[in-house]
């Protein structure tokens, strides 16, 4: 990692630690309730505080001024600041701007607000019940660009979003099947922890606002604060530098609005940074229920897929139907299934507002479809990875989507995932407990078990990624790009992807941080997207690049370009490595200063919300997870020995930075699995919003052996994002495991020892000891 | 102009206010001496007073270390501090970086230097009398891609560089002049005044080097930090903003190296800013002496022209070869002259280094032959302004360089000047005289002459200029340009231009600051060549964007890219107006966040050092000066009633801009003609160091009466540079408009109310007093 040193030196220069002259501390005021009306704010003390520049409230977006303050990338449901009413505890009612935090803290608590407090609802099942309190009523203003995210919803009480997906004849489907499985599995809000919290700095200036704030999407972020503050793109300018850390939490506004708003307001740059407490209410995974119903034919062939799934977006919406929908196309899973239906819903509550977390509402998905997997091989008496290998899409096939699906590595990823846990058929639970008589009869306190399950991805489609090469006159090379080094290297990656199409070496290659003035369009750094598109950007610009270096360096050497090939920093003869210019030399004798290449990557594509037919991926993220555990019966207790992703990389370009994603991802699915939940009080409000309260894992709990295959192509093919692919398969990996030990079925996440304990309370617990 | 409201409220962002945290201050300890040997420095007190973070010494840039401290951009002979030798008062010594400015100042006063003085040279042409003190020995290293800047020198004792243009046969040609003139006229060292003082923060960590520096040229910059340091270009990045001002005195690396070095070794930010009296010992206008040799037939017809021009370049020699040649170039002026030897020296002495000052060695050039013109008018009894018109060049004579002359428009100008002033023939001084005796026999004491003079200069060639458009989804454009905004409105023009180019609304383009590691290159903004070649690099941009747009456009409506035409941020089919498409449209459906332009502009040109012959320009810039005086002969006290500049600007993009660079070239022009010197003591110590004891112009003493002409092309045509254009003739223009007041003819600048008395009393002041 070519800023590996800086890093573990702390020599990055985050936001988090960006100062300007003269900037002040902003600091939030939250509603205490989950659901209230608000009678009365007062800033006036507050604003009177020696040191206090400005507080902002309800008051400055008033009805008859231009500046309307209210956002939301689907609907535009979101304000500044609270106007008529909370609708979540957390939720910001109003801001100071003060000479630092003590002072801003003290203003804090001179701001009167007065609320009358109206019924909440928490639950995604609660709040479609009929009755059920309305988060939003009216239903807020749709963006025209998204209508097609919401689905056909008029009179839909708190559903927010309606994705549907139509393939086959589910009811004939399961007419036919042998066997029916309807369960129903739960995924908790929990939070994405990145290091570095949300935090940002903004100043308005000459009519031009500017922004150093820490995110994934400088370009959308751009686009929609210039939308708040009727600007046109080019008066609004967003500085990212590498992050601490993202996850998807700083994927759409956060602090932007806010603190431009302060900003704005005081006339001086204004920085916030939330603390912890502020992070875990401020957006979280979608806490998921997910009903799924599933026909078979006794020898283990899908035939039927009904699925109810809803996703709770919490008080607002967010991209909550991009979640629901990118989750809603792939839940038959990466397995043949000729009867699909599936209606997959974001749903309004009055919780913290959830976003994307790490796959995107897939590893939700995941955990329902490859726990039941493991349920219905159980019941039909299969070897569970026979089960999948008889079932799994293959090239060629047409997925429930409509789409062909090309490159698909099933096969080899479950053949690989299997051997690496050393499965073999006899280890299922039911097949272990038909020999249990012949073991000693000693009372087995620890018991181990193995899983091996499977995952399919989408990836953002369309999707476009912009990328410019500046060749310096030493030959040396500039790549603007707006891709956000989160952590992940994609100043790295897209460092040697430059370094190899342009010919120059890697230490004379840099990357940019992200510039909305400066660097061109990146549509956000996410969804495993970055290495592909804007890697396949900056190869589009190298060749502009090298195309232009060819037809000078064909000029002066009185050669045709296409007799002339690269390499290492010269343009050379091809078969005749004497004769060659250097690029310094080109430049040179064209008296240039520079030399500019450029490049788009754009990917078409999309998926009708009424039927979930399009294309839903350029191509589909494919990752198999195999792993063993160890459980306590007397503790509950989990110990993964061995965790095994294997994740299908198309290319890989550094193999070390794919391990590590892959570890990474590891690592977060196992915090998911075993710890990992935001708890709500009775009123709304979350309870273990600290990291004492809330655990994450730490490298103690981590698999005490963890070995990732990275899958490729033969040849040279499209690289495949990996940067949360192998997330997914691991809570029902871990979930299977763990059934497969001692034979304890968790529906919902997480795995805690607690309900292990109560699940082998409930069986007969002689039986699982004895063999 | 665009940000004229932000210049007006004081907001624009000057490096002057620009800081950054943990930043330290630096000073540095400056040589008392002219020329002096150092035998000892010893910083070691000073770096251990407490806040002093570092002190830096030649010890720093030990012979052993890869790390040299040597610059120049022709000859290697600059120290980052001095080393064996000072060469002239106000050297750098040794640095400081610590917590402030009084505590820095302290540690300055803690450093121990110890000198051994040697004799010293100031004036250049003592220089290079043999057994002058020799400033260089050994002749320093000369940088192997300037060789041909300096010409074949080997044992040249204090010369420098020295340019030669050879033209015809001078011989032959004063042999057949009627008559020959022989004049030596002088210019001494001005200072540039900015308002903003040279100031630089510089910045090195993790193996980068980030520089915020006041420069007008940040690319060469780079390059040169980056040779310094041994780096590739991409690990030094230059970020500069807005200027306040520079007029030729931020052209080279003035406060970066040592900025630099202090930043790298105290591991800190680094800030150092200039005091008025420390830019005094920076850089200055070259002091010149030349020799005008001049034969002419007794019909006022030039026939030959032989210069001996000294360019006093102080003790390093940065730029002055380019200065010497750049003067040396145009010495024959705007007039054809069949035989013409020129030889033009850059020559070191021990006084502050010389740089361009807007106009490059021109004004000194234009001084010279401009004077002398009137003087041989009134010798042959000629109009001056007839004896002007009947030697101007005109479209497709050869100029001594031998180039083809186009676009040549010195009849109009002059044309044009002699009617502002309402010149009349018998306005001249000699006749005036003739008819002294019929005027009132009152001893008048206030005298009233005119003048027109002209000046043809070069622009800087070759050159070279890159733009990179980004045209944003909203349909608002970034211009991508590393022209520095000087205060001559680059962007505001180049926002016009790109606006006109691409048919943008002017309040949706905005033109970026340059920052090398993303805006493209730029080799300098200097030589009135911005709006010309980044002007020309924006238009290319503009054309290879709406290209791109166009085959979008015909594509979405099915029409072929031919048929199209670009109004008002819309594609159109030509003639059919309402069939069209919105740019932010063609984006969306192309599913881009952005499209891209790049734009090059090249100019091929250049000298022969040996012989003068060439392209010394693409285009020539052309200007003519008109003025009326007013000589209080009791005083001596000039006072300018009228001027007028008239200038060819090929085609004007801003009128009120033009207005406001030909005015400033005025009030520029009228200090050096009337109060400004730099003026030196016996030891080499320049005396009048502040803004009290050196006078520049105030509006008190601009002219009544200022009134532009602004000549274009018939039809669109190239730009011409206008940035300093007209301020050469001005110091010739006063010059023959005071003589022709009152008939004192000083030819060495400035002329004082003093010198001025003193011609008054060597003459017949009864004569003039008379008539």
């Amino acid at each position: 990692m070519l800023d590996g040193h800086d890093r573990v030196t702390g020599r990055i220069p985050y936001v988090l630690n960006f100062e300007v002259p003269g900037m002040l501390v902003g600091r939030i005021l939250r509603s205490p309730f989950a659901h209230a009306r608000i009678t009365a704010v007062d800033g006036s003390r507050a604003e009177q505080l020696p040191g206090v520049s400005t507080v902002l409230t309800r008051a400055d977006f008033a009805p008859q001024t231009p500046i309307k303050g209210v956002y939301g990338r689907v609907f535009r449901d979101q304000r500044v600041v609270a106007a008529e009413k909370v609708r979540f505890v957390g939720e910001p009612v109003a801001a100071v701007a003060a000479v630092g935090e003590e002072r801003a803290d003290e203003a804090l608590s001179l701001i009167k607000v007065e609320y009358e407090e109206l019924p909440a609802v928490f639950d995604e099942e609660e709040a479609l019940k009929p009755g059920s309190p309305l988060v939003h009523d009216p239903r807020p203003q749709l963006d025209p660009a998204f209508s097609s995210l919401v689905g056909n919803l008029s009179d839909a009480g708190n559903i927010c979003s309606h994705f549907k997906l139509r393939h086959g004849d589910v009811e004939r489907g399961f007419a036919e099947a042998d066997f029916v499985f309807d369960d129903t599995f739960r995924s908790p809000a929990v939070q994405h922890v990145p290091l570095e919290p949300h935090v940002t700095v903004a100043h308005y200036a000459n009519g031009k606002l500017t922004i150093w704030t820490s995110t994934q999407m400088p370009h959308a972020i751009r686009a929609q604060m210039a939308s708040l503050f009727n600007l046109p793109l080019t008066r609004v300018r967003v500085i990212t530098q590498t992050l601490g850390g993202g996850f998807g939490s700083k994927g759409s506004l956060r602090l932007e609005p806010i603190t431009s708003f302060l900003a704005w307001k005081a006339n001086r740059p204004v920085k916030i940074t939330l603390r912890r407490e502020e992070e875990f209410v401020t957006v979280c995974k979608h806490p998921a229920t997910i009903h799924l119903k599933t026909g078979v034919m006794k020898d283990g062939i899908l035939v039927a897929r009904q699925v109810r799934a809803l996703f709770n977006t919490g008080a607002y919406t967010d991209i909550g139907p991009i979640v629901a929908r990118n989750a809603g196309s792939a839940m038959s899973g990466p397995y043949r299934t000729p009867h699909v239906r599936i209606d997959s819903y974001a749903v309004w509550t009055n919780v913290v507002p959830a976003g994307a977390l790490r796959g995107f509402g897939v590893p939700q998905a995941v955990w329902a479809y490859e726990s039941q997997m493991d349920m219905i091989a159980e019941r039909l008496g299969l070897d569970p990875v026979e089960f999948r290998r008889k079932n799994i899409v293959r090239d060629g096939d047409h997925y429930a989507t409509g789409e062909k699906l090309e490159g698909v590595h099933y096969e080899e990823l479950l053949r690989r995932a299997a051997a690496s846990v050393n499965w073999a058929p006899e280890e299922a639970y039911w097949r272990k407990k038909s020999f249990a008589g012949s073991m000693s009869a000693s009372q087995k306190k620890v018991h181990r078990g193995k899983a091996v399950t499977l995952v399919i991805k989408a990836t953002i489609t369309p999707s476009t990624s912009t990328a410019v090469l500046k060749l310096n006159a030493d030959g040396s090379l500039n790549v603007l790009t707006s891709s956000v080094e989160i952590g992940q290297g994609a100043k790295t990656v897209l460092a040697q992807i430059a370094s190899d199409a342009a010919q120059i070496p890697l230490e004379k290659v840099l990357v940019s941080e992200p510039d909305t003035d400066l660097t061109p369009y990146d549509q956000q750094t996410s969804s495993s997207r970055t290495t592909f598109s804007m890697g396949s950007a900056v190869v589009l610009a190298a060749k502009d690049l090298t195309r232009k270096l060819m037809d000078l360096a064909g000029e002066f050497m009185e050669v045709s370009a296409d007799d002339l090939t690269l390499r290492e920093g010269k343009v050379e003869v091809r078969g005749v490595p004497e004769r060659s210019l250097g690029y310094a030399d080109i430049l040179r004798r064209a008296c240039r200063g520079d030399l500019i290449g450029e490049g788009a990557f754009t990917t078409q594509g999309g998926l009708d919300l009424e039927t979930g037919q399009g294309i839903g991926s350029v191509h589909w993220h494919q990752a198999a997870a195999a792993c063993e555990v160890e459980v306590d019966t007397e503790t509950g207790k989990v110990m993964v020995l061995r965790f095994h992703p294997s994740v299908f990389a198309g290319r890989v370009v550094n193999p070390r930075l794919c391990e590590l994603q892959t570890e990474g991802s590891t690592f977060f699915g196992l915090g998911q699995a075993l710890f990992e939940e935001m708890m709500y009080d009775d009123n709304g409000q979350v309870v273990n919003r600290t990291l004492g309260d809330y655990m994450i894992p730490s490298f103690e709990d981590g698999p005490l052996e963890l070995r990732v295959t990275l899958l490729e192509h033969e040849g040279a093919g499209e690289i495949h994002g990996i940067g949360e692919t192998s997330l997914p398969p691991v809570m029902p990996a871990i979930a299977n495991a763990i059934y497969n030990a001692v034979g304890v079925r968790i529906k919902d996440l997480p795995i805690t020892p607690e309900k292990i304990l109560r699940g082998l309370k409930e069986k007969n617990i002689a039986e699982v000891q004895h063999f």
